[in-house]
């Protein structure tokens, strides 16, 4: 297996990436040459690795550890609720894609590994879950559990003002 | 900003809306020419007040006061349950579709200004939401809180008769 | 009515229900004649029954009685967890997609109609689906109740690793 990815294979997982997220309502960087080389490195990390690390941090060449940051990875969406965009610049907020608002670089969310380490021990202790808000929209009665709504509803498209706190 | 929606711009828009809502299961009226007169008034609102607020009620001019009205407005859901069709007619039933059911004139189910005073100041005090049921999809396990189940599954598009009451 | 099923309509049905399935991220059995097959015969069903029950399966001709087994049936999921294939085979998992496992013939788990008796008289008078374990999937908060989480998270195309338990 050699560390190569063709142009072919970059540009069919380019468009099947762009189809699944917009079909969601996500945005990817309209920057295309820029978001090429994230997804190049995201397929060369799934031949490294075996799964498709974030492109912008340091794998750890284990999966079980690695779970939160198989891109997309588990702080996406916090990030783009708070900074508009993903910790690469991969995914943008539709704020950013009209223009509303710029890029800026963001903090590391990602806990560290000593502190991934006990909130892992703590999950086999209490169900930390129920600390998650469950919205739903007010449209189509889609349930999501976040810290904040989705930009848009995957299901009904219509956007995050119209959720409100369920549980 | 001149008042004015292309031709380009409505059929654009219309293509967008058609397919996005097919994607979940609904439906739009299939008389076209009347659609997209709707959905041109929906533009236009979108340009008078800066959302698109339903085109066959009076606007507030006041997106917070009009966040239940901007279309899909949340009303379609249970008028679709119960008549077939939204209170514009620019969402429809399958069974409409289909010939099955025939469209008639509904009434308003939006509550009045007073009531909706009154519910806002009731939702701050007390979860109103747990009134809501969450219905399961047999098939996919989708959940969903609405006062009746959707027509088709948004994921795996089984029919509203697969659906049981969860919570 | 005669109950034949045009060439095109069987490829429309074919291609409309690969579309709405990936869409969603599950698959259909790579070997397009025996999938063709089968949904004939789903067809088949839907003129003689008037609902389009399991091909692999005996119809009550009672739509009542057969709403689990009307495909996709209420038993895909676990059996495509379990099995990597639904019942019929016309469904499969990514694993058998990709040649990681083999399909293979699986028991029934349809439970006996004593059984559903059983079962359906027992939902009256006990909420029984809280049983069910509700899964939320760690990068976009999708919540679906279900034995265990899909293949794929269905809006935000994450794997079955990324969900973790939420009730």
């Amino acid at each position: 297996m050699s560390n190569e990815i063709g142009d072919e294979e970059l540009e069919n997982f380019y468009q099947k990436v762009k189809r699944d997220i917009e079909e969601s309502g996500y945005h990817l960087n309209p920057d295309v040459e820029f978001t090429k080389y994230l997804l190049k490195n995201i397929l060369l990390n799934e031949q490294r690795y075996g799964y498709g690390a974030c492109p912008c941090r340091l794998a750890a060449d284990n999966k079980e550890e690695d779970l939160d940051i198989i891109c997309p990875c588990d702080y996406r969406d916090p990030d783009l609720n708070e900074y508009n965009t993903c910790y690469c610049g991969l995914y943008v907020s539709g704020d950013i894609l009209e223009g509303k608002k710029k890029l800026q670089s963001i903090p590391e969310r990602r806990p560290s590994p000593k502190e991934r380490e006990q909130s892992k021990s703590e999950e086999r202790s209490i169900i930390s879950s129920l600390d998650i808000p469950v919205f739903r929209c007010s449209v189509c009665g889609y349930l999501c559990a976040r810290q904040e709504p989705p930009e848009v509803c995957p299901i009904c498209k219509v956007s995050k003002e119209r959720f409100k706190r369920f549980i």
